[in-house]
């Protein structure tokens, strides 16, 4: 079974440094690693000392690196949905739009990032994955695709549930109605198609949601900056119900004073992590954490059936940057430019709120006893 | 007239410690600014020493702060769309989507944020607009929104136009065809909503194009790593045509050894910047560099149609890392990630290519003296 590590934290402090060492840790131990980052910068590759591309190459015993290319990701996709639209829409040979010329827009790299993950992942190849994400917000929302699409699918889904072929071809009236009606869509095929993309959805969250699986690390410094944004991205991760498994604080000394950063982090383990000097990988190698080792770390949702509470662990907010609210069978958790829907058991679904408080670090949200 | 100054550069440099330092030397002179940031982390409000909000508050004589939110920007949006939606599918109240609900996919901040610049822009209230943006690739994306949406337009609406409603209707065949044919479209009022949209994109290109208009500096420290990421963003920046101004060397000395700096960067000015130190901002104010003067620097895309050639400004790319491709009357350029079509001149368009070479830091192509 593959495993995925990734970081969270500010740019810059050095996480590109923390993940190639993170996959040496690994290699080192004889499992078979795949690194593999996204950032297009030639950062990575100053680090391993070795060119990068698209296609996975061995650095060291044990160990594969590759560098995402977006570009090349997009033609490939655009290779698959060409397929799919020409069963739909008969484009003109004189007019056909070549891979090449596709211009790439703002979310397009994130969803062929999620998907070039995702197919590292299932292919089974790799005992380890690193990931060198940009581990930021962005990171955060790709890591999030699964769960928002689920969303999508299932609220927007109703919708077009509700009013079947015949509503729609009633409402518009006229001739096209019965058009509509008669008209010979491969209801299967579509069908199928959406199936695919929904047990892709699945597998997703069940990922991102199990520690095992997708293993997180928060990455910082001890300056005050460093710790404020890491802090926020920790909370923020809780959002896509991404548990954070401890923190890396690099270019910091096992003596030095780490009272700040403990504090910030509490309950999670501090990992003091030295700056890496001329190459020499070794004293980062052995500072780092056991990655086998699986902290238990607080879960993003806590449900207490029996007390009828819901605890929403919510870390580097404060009480003014969240905020809740209840819509149907759902509610939702705002805070830190991020959404976050949860469908309610079906115990609670009826039963009013009793009270919805924010203690730091918990949002908690009591139901009443009896049902409306 | 407003103008906006915007900064590019990798993470963790202190963009974002400039575009205040940027924000203050100009509100000195008197000018109407707004400082904007969309970093959702609490650095630009640790810096300013004062809370921001999603609305526009005062933080010193003439100078503006606000920190863009896009669960709000998505609110306010959703409003919109709904609207426009509303025209065409018939919702059922029951089945009603709050915008609250809305949870954000990857690439919505960047269309949310280039909204905003949009209307800050275009409201003419400052004189000035400060972009503290993330200054990554993501940023170029989202400045090259413009540009990029013209191509699809071009490109796509070829195809559409190519098919009339007629055409369509005869490769579906059966009934449908005559209900499409006579289905009643609101035509007109798509044709609005179209042109307006095609209006801020001509808008936008012009505003990216236009060096008074948006302003950008190169963002880095000394260190090598940083010069190497900053260089090939500079590149990029070139994809989008936008013209780098200068660079801003921060935690620099002007005595200090700079000579790697600029040889980097040649052709353009290197202004050793200070750190900010216990919020002393006035030895960064004294080190900028005048903002209003307009440097001379290479254009992004230069046409001799005389001699029949292009010269494409690529630096702190390899040979390698440049590809050339010819479609139709376009030219496609890769490099960096991101892709550039160029729409050749009329007079080229008819012309074979003689030659395309990489001479750093230009890409050369020359075009055949007779018509094909």
């Amino acid at each position: 079974m593959s495993r995925i590590i990734t970081f969270i934290g500010k740019a810059g402090i050095g996480q590109t440094t923390l993940a190639i060492a993170t996959a040496k840790w690994f290699s080192q131990q004889g499992k078979e690693v795949l690194f593999v980052t996204h950032n297009p910068s030639p950062n990575a590759e100053i680090l391993l000392q070795t060119p990068l591309t698209h296609i996975s190459q061995v650095v060291a015993p044990n160990l594969q690196a590759v560098q995402l290319q977006v570009t090349t990701m997009l033609d490939q996709t655009w290779e698959e949905v060409k397929k799919l639209l020409s069963l739909y829409i008969p484009i003109p040979d004189s007019e056909e739009i070549y891979s090449g010329e596709l211009i790439l827009l703002p979310g397009f790299d994130s969803f062929l990032y999620f998907n070039a993950m995702r197919q590292y992942y299932q292919s089974g190849e790799y005992e380890v994955i690193v990931y060198d994400s940009r581990g930021d917000l962005e990171t955060l929302r790709m890591l999030g695709i699964p769960g928002m699409l689920d969303w999508y699918f299932q609220r927007f889904g109703k919708i077009f549930e509700g009013f079947s072929l015949h509503k729609i071809a009633d409402s518009i009236g006229g001739p096209i109605a019965s058009a509509i009606v008669s008209a010979n869509v491969d209801a299967e095929k579509l069908q199928q198609g959406v199936d695919q993309v929904r047990s892709w959805i699945a597998e997703g969250i069940a990922v991102v949601g199990d520690t095992s699986k997708l293993t997180s690390y928060l990455v910082t410094s001890n300056e005050m900056g460093a710790i404020a944004e890491t802090r926020w991205l920790w909370g923020s991760a809780q959002q896509i119900n991404l548990t954070v498994n401890g923190v890396l604080a690099y270019q910091c000394q096992e003596d030095g004073n780490l009272t700040d950063l403990h504090q910030a982090f509490t309950p999670l383990s501090v990992t003091p992590i030295p700056a890496l000097h001329e190459h020499n990988w070794n004293p980062l190698l052995k500072a780092l954490p056991d990655f086998n080792d699986n902290h238990r770390s607080p879960l993003p949702l806590k449900i207490d059936l029996e007390s009828r509470q819901l605890f929403v662990f919510l870390p580097g907010f404060t009480k003014k940057q969240v905020k809740l609210t209840q819509y149907g069978k759902e509610l939702t958790v705002e805070a830190g430019e991020q959404r976050r829907n949860i469908f309610l058991p079906p115990d609670l679904q009826k039963l009013s709120i009793k009270a919805g408080k924010f203690e730091e670090p918990y949002l908690i949200v009591a139901f009443e006893e009896k049902q409306e």
